[in-house]
């Protein structure tokens, strides 16, 4: 069925038309693979997460170097690490980056020395409200150096003399985002983008990667009417880049949708675009109220991921944000414990399946023109008017081509037509489909 | 009172300005009248019903020759029916087309042979469900023949040979229908249709058809800004056959109602024309809800009368429809049960007061221009600011002065003024006389 | 705090800013230098009301003569008072002017005769319902004369020869107003009306003719965007007086408040202006919903004070009206017991709060542009962007900053930013400042 393109499937036969276990299992093997990687906005951490995706689909890789101004910005040194530790006065690593690499403040300068406790605790951060979790911290745009614990472990530091060691290099180099474009049968496009720049973080970054990575592969297998275009980039610096860099292609992007938080068994939560009322925030708003599931549509801030720059007042693009739980909303968020237990195969599935929902019906959300537009044609001549009446089902479809009928004058997408008549979007498509198949329909 | 004009009623006396009693016997009269016949969609039925509505008003007949194209559809051939019979073998009528035209399915072609009950089983109609009616059935295009009964007579039927006979007419001929033109001051038009195509059903169709003719007959007693059109015609391709027979007049309709099912003790339903918002769509709401009685006031779908045909995309005419109980939602429906005890005298009266009151606001809902815009004028020196306070009748009327020379602004109606004011329509029409005949307002 | 300007005060600050006590007890004190005088829509009470006012601010007194035409209304004879009184037929005065104003019906034409019980009743006005309170009356476009007396002394009154006397003067002469222009940044102004017309009465009229005096003295020490003119004029006839003389200077007023019955204990009451949704209307509904005291917003009716002038067709000026109980609604109103007991300096004081908070909103409601639209700003390398997070407040003000980026794209003022935030007025304005200094927005 994968084959027949997305036009083509019918979205009450979704569920069968994938095999959801698979997909579960592949979504869940994805973000563990990703796992122990040490991503950050640059350096290699990135590059083999990007190296990982090409497993699954053909990105391109793009390398933006260091210095290079994109708007208000500047595209900083690049930071990569080999390894981290702090030893106590008898030698021993009491914090061992390999173990894991939140352990580092990301973007930590390189460092090698001794200090007393004294010292290096104006160095450590820790979650006294968590005392088991090992906090996320950046320092990005401020150079200095540091490493999270648990606050438990914190407690038990010794007045002693401890050797703290980074070795990073903030250098030269370049910042890498992942870029992957399926062409359609029209140039405008639809954007999906997630920021790929936490370390081992599950649910705020590894699942937006991981669904927006199978989205495009299940895409790249079938024919559209939009373009479709991918960015897996670090946040913040990363949109600005892309949009900086590419301003001339800013203007086919129609729709779009940014990923994150998307692994955790918390309701879906949409967050709108700015504009508010567009075509993404309708049919997010659509599939959300008919998932049967509980969710939260949110009004645009502009504070989050990487909507807050599509959205920004010199684009106001159609960019919505799908999430589940929302960043900051979960204890685990930005700790260690959003790890492989706090993601689940069958949510990150469910999340696949609503956006998959999402980007079918905007690609069929066409409008049509009634071409016997006075009076209604006659139905019973061409065999499309029930004789006899009959079921519930039969009943719908009757109507459904009813309302295609009238509502077809130009100013009506199928989504409108669906919502107006109650009428499910599929049962609409449907009806669609019949009357361009007799002719009293077209594009 | 009636010789005075619509425009000189007040709606507040409207039930005193008629005999209630003798229009509700009148209507019920009427329709009794028109119960025997048998309406088919083209036929004899139909002129016949047309000669009894002339002893009331002169309206026009027309006859649209079989073959005629009508946009998509063509005039089917003419119908007519003699007799029809089922015998059983001792040669006793056991279904008779004289004791109930319901009998024969609409349109049947002649037939006149014997068979066995397993034959004549496959022609036989019931409602399982209502073992003692007789259920409604058509087959326009679709020739065929069949018979209609009660279940429990279908029940009682022996295993016998029987004669079916069906003693009609199918052939090339006429579509009839009437139509009515009072010319008005202006030549935009009020438009009220009511399909005349169902034989012996009371509720569904002869209500309808008599409240038209009564509003016709008052209507052209009197001076209206609008003309009106009547409209009796059957079902789907009447309106078919006129509007594409008259798209020139088209443009002149700017405000309709369809009239059916209006005889029945239901609460008052109004179904919205198609662009939702329209003039008639409010002045039938304001009505309604001024009428202290239950009310119901639907959206638009395309199903039900011939507003499916004036609100279809290439025409979508200001066209609501009003009912009591909708069509489909009583058991009585498309049912012999829907004869001379459903419908009541007081119901059908009631239904021309509403009727009659829409088409009053509607006609009197005026745009004014206060011709002193800037400041109050002075009413006290015309002697129609009242000088000691008074009574709460006064005061409403002076507010009502003071509301239309505030909205007279030529963006509000004098309903936009009653709505905004929560002042009766009444009393804003009777200060706007005020104000006109004191030359503080100008048309 | 006060030298420095509207434009400079926080409103949250606001409440300490004034001593509003002192405030209070200023209010109090020119509604009781007011109390005696017996001022009526001409005459030489209003001139001595205005003489106290030009104590406070140098406003410009108008004298506009009898006779002179505007609009549909015409300039009426001067009236003044010396004295009145009725005297029983021991010659004792029963009913005497100097004991209260209200006694005498305003504009009452001279008079001085010999009448019985009988005949002086039908010029006696008394309240039934409050047998204490003596009414206030008016006959200015009638020309008559009266008494206005407790019900309980009507009762007492004996069957004996009655002498009246009223000591008035109906003549050609002036109408007089006062009128207090303050220029700003821009043309655009910033009306503020009360009428100013009524005798001893201090909750309708008095109160907002002590709080538009203070409001005028205050914004005179300060430097706005806007221009501010102030009228104090008669009732309905000064509106149109002014309107009708100054049209060339309408065009300029883009805001407007009526301020009147400001100083009894009831929770704020707005009037939205006719045109329902303009400026004035959103920051009224801002100020008094974040007010956290309980207040009304009614629509627009064409009654009530000059707002009706304002409002009318021709000019639809948006001027809403500003009261605590409305005219009408509290027993007191147009009775001698609207005293200096029924206002209260602590109620004075709180309305000048809400009418300054509601100008100083309007003033500071600008619309900016953001002048890096494509992405953020990088805010951390200008220090404007939070480095370690921290408590509440400045998470609102990061909010804030990002919330004035986001919107200031030319479609949004200050006040929208605030209502589509959540965020209150003062940040927003905060953080339009702090951007404006770093030169990211622009005016």
């Amino acid at each position: 069925m994968v084959a027949d393109g997305l036009q083509n499937i019918n979205l009450l036969d979704l569920k069968n038309s994938f095999n959801l276990k698979d997909i579960s299992l592949e979504l869940y093997q994805l973000v563990s693979d990703l796992y122990p990687l040490c991503r950050s906005i640059t350096g290699d951490g990135f590059r083999e997460t990007l190296k990982i995706l090409q497993q699954h689909i053909p990105l391109s890789v793009h390398e933006v170097p260091t210095g290079t101004e994109v708007f208000d910005w500047t595209i900083p040194k690049e930071w990569n690490i080999k390894d981290a530790y702090i030893k106590n006065s008898q030698g021993k690593k009491i914090v061992d980056f390999t173990n894991s690499n939140l352990h580092v403040v990301n973007y930590s300068i390189p460092v090698h020395q001794k200090l007393s406790l004294q010292e290096l605790k104006l160095h450590l951060f820790t979650l006294p409200e968590h005392p088991d979790w090992i906090p996320y911290r950046t320092s990005y745009y401020k150079e200095s150096w540091g490493f999270c614990l648990s606050h438990n472990q914190y407690l038990q530091l010794n007045d002693e003399e401890y050797e703290v060691c980074i070795d990073s290099s903030l250098e030269p180099g370049y910042l890498t985002y992942g870029e992957y474009f399926i062409p359609g049968e029209s140039s405008d496009e639809v954007l999906i983008s997630c920021h790929t720049c936490h370390p081992s973080l599950c649910n705020d970054n590894l699942s937006g990667i991981a669904i927006a990575t199978f989205i495009a592969k299940y895409l790249s297998q079938t024919t559209s009417r939009y373009s479709y275009r991918f960015l897996w980039i670090p946040g913040t610096i990363g949109s600005i880049t892309w949009l900086a860099l590419n301003e001339a292609k800013v203007n086919n992007i129609k729709h779009g949708l940014v990923l994150t938080c998307l692994g955790d068994s918390g309701k879906f939560t949409y967050k709108k675009s700015r504009k508010a009322n567009t075509e993404i925030d309708k049919v997010a708003a659509y599939v959300l109220t008919n998932s049967k599931q509980d969710y939260e549509i949110i009004d645009f801030f502009p504070y989050g991921y990487d909507e807050r720059q599509y959205c920004s007042p010199g684009f106001n693009l159609a960019v919505g944000c799908l999430m589940r739980s929302p960043h900051g909303s979960f204890p685990e968020y930005h700790t260690s414990a959003d790890d492989l237990n706090f993601v689940q195969p069958q949510y990150l599935a469910e999340s696949f399946l609503q956006c998959h929902s999402m980007l079918y019906i905007l690609n069929n959300n066409e409008i049509y023109y009634n071409k016997n537009p006075k009076c209604e044609p006659q139905l019973g001549k061409r065999g499309i008017y029930r004789v006899t009446g009959g079921h519930k089902d039969s009943e719908l479809n009757q109507m459904a081509i009813l309302w295609v009928l009238n509502l077809s004058d130009g100013d009506h997408t199928l989504l409108d037509i669906a919502q107006r008549s109650g009428i499910s979007f599929d049962l609409i498509k449907n009806a669609a489909d019949i009357l361009l198949a007799h002719d009293l329909l077209k594009k």
